[in-house]
C-alpha cells in the first residue's frame, strides 16, 4: 500500500540569513509537528550546529535532510508560489493576507506544484529585495508596537494554520491553470530588462523605479506558464526587431 | 483619555512546573506579541534565570510581572475557567476542543471574567491530577506519532487564536494604491494590440487567442493607474522605433 502524498509534502520552509542555529533547529520541531519535511537555508550563519540539534528535538531528520541554498533565488528553484512573512509589508503591494487565508492559498497551490514559505532574519525580517521574490506576503496578527514573533514561533503558527487547513475536509482543488516557475520568471524579467533597454526605454544609468514596479505588477498576476511563454515571444519579436532593423 | 480594556487583559497563561528557563522567557515573547500579559509559574525549576531574560526578548515586563505560585489551585484562584493543554487527553471525560474553539471559548468568558490556559511540564505535560482542575481541553492538531510542540511555540499558537478571535471583525486590506479605470485599462489594450500588430507579433487575420490571453492576464492583475502610464510609455516607445526605423 503506498501512502497518498499529501500537499503538505510540496510545501518548503525557506529560512533567509538566519542567526541563531538554535532558530533553525526550533523551526524544524516546529515542521516536524505539522507535517512538513523541506526545510532549505539560505546562507545560514552557522549551520550545522549543536544548537540547532538540540533546539530540534525529535526533528533531526529535517535537519539532516535540510538543503542550504547561496541565494533565496536558488532556494525557491521549482517552486510556482512563494509566500513571504513580514510584519510591515510596506513596500509591498502585492497580495498581503492575514496568514490563515495565505496558507490556504499555498495548500490550494501545493496540490499541483511546489510551494515555498520565506521568512527572514531575526533582527530584520525579509528585505524589500527579498519579498520581491514573493507573489504574496503573509501577516500574523500581533500587537502593533511589538509585532515581532520569535522566528520558530512564526513558523510554527504558519505549519499550524497548514495543517487545520489540510485536516478542513475542504476538497483542496488544484488551480485550473499551470503556474509558471519562479526561474521561468526570472528568465522573464532578464529578457524584458534587455529589450526595455534596448528599444532605449530604460535606461541603466538611470533606471528610476521602472524594474521594480514592473515586477511587482507581474508578481501581482501570478502567471502562468503559457503566459510567460506569450511574453517572452513578443520579447523576442521586439529584439529581434531591434537587432534587424525594421521601417514599417 | 483611557484605554478600553481588552478581554485578552483577563486572560492568564500558566506554566507547570517548567523545566528550561528559556521557555519561560520565550512564553512570555509570545504572550507580548499577541498582546497578553498575566503570566504566572506554577514552582518552576530555575526562575528567574539569565535564559529566561535572553529568551523574553523585549517582552521582559511580562517576565519582571509574573507570579510564582506554590500549586496549580494557587495559580487559578479567581479564574472562572481554565482551559488546559494536552496532546493526548485521554483521561479527561471534559469537554475537549481544537485550541481554535477553545479560545474563541476563553474570549467569550473573558468579556466577564477571568480566564487560566494551562501548560504542563517540556517532558509529560499536564498530569491527570492538573488536567482534573480545568474544564475544558484544548488540544493542537499535530502530526499524531509527534504531537509534542515546544512548549513556548504552543502558547504562541493559543496566544494567536486568542487575537485572531478577539480581532473577530478586522477587515484586512490591503495598501490602497489607486487602481486604472476601465477606460485606462481599455486604452491600454487598444494601444498594445496596435504595438503588437507593428511589430508582427499579432496577425490580424489569425489573431489565435493572443490578445484574450493578455487580457485576461492583466485582469487578473488588477491595473493601478501609474502602471497603466508605465506600459503605455513602454508601448509608445515601441511604436516610434517602428515608425521612425532603428537600428542599434
Amino acid at each position: 500500500m503506498c501512502a497518498m502524498a499529501s500537499p503538505l509534502d510540496r510545501i518548503r520552509v525557506v529560512l533567509c540569513a538566519t542567526s541563531h542555529p538554535g532558530n533553525i533547529g526550533a523551526t524544524a520541531r516546529a515542521m516536524q509537528t505539522m507535517g512538513l519535511s523541506q526545510l532549505v537555508l539560505v546562507t545560514p550563519q552557522r549551520f550545522p550546529d549543536a544548537d540547532a540539534d538540540a533546539m530540534a528535538a525529535g526533528a533531526g531528520a529535517i535537519l539532516n535532510a535540510a538543503c542550504v541554498a547561496a541565494s533565496l533565488d536558488e532556494a525557491l528553484a521549482g517552486a510556482c508560489l512563494a509566500i513571504g512573512f513580514s510584519a510591515r509589508p510596506r513596500e509591498f503591494a502585492g497580495t498581503v493576507l492575514p496568514v490563515r487565508a495565505a496558507m490556504q492559498e499555498a495548500l490550494r497551490y501545493a496540490v499541483s506544484g511546489d510551494v515555498a514559505l520565506v521568512f527572514g532574519t531575526e533582527m530584520s525580517g525579509l528585505s524589500n529585495a527579498e519579498l520581491s521574490r514573493c507573489q504574496v506576503v503573509a501577516t500574523i496578527p500581533a500587537v502593533p508596537d511589538f509585532g515581532s514573533l520569535n522566528l520558530a514561533a512564526a513558523v510554527q503558527v504558519a505549519a499550524y494554520e497548514l495543517r487545520v487547513a489540510a485536516q478542513g475536509g475542504t476538497v483542496w482543488t488544484a488551480p485550473a491553470f499551470a503556474p509558471a516557475t519562479q526561474e521561468q520568471i526570472e528568465r522573464l524579467f532578464e529578457q524584458g530588462e534587455r529589450a526595455l533597454i534596448a528599444i532605449d526605454f530604460l535606461r541603466p544609468a538611470q533606471p528610476k523605479r521602472l524594474l521594480p514596479r514592473l515586477r511587482r505588477l507581474f508578481s501581482r498576476a501570478r502567471l502562468e506558464k503559457e503566459e510567460v511563454n506569450i511574453l517572452r515571444g513578443i520579447l523576442a519579436r521586439i529584439e529581434e526587431r531591434v537587432q534587424n532593423g525594421w521601417r514599417k
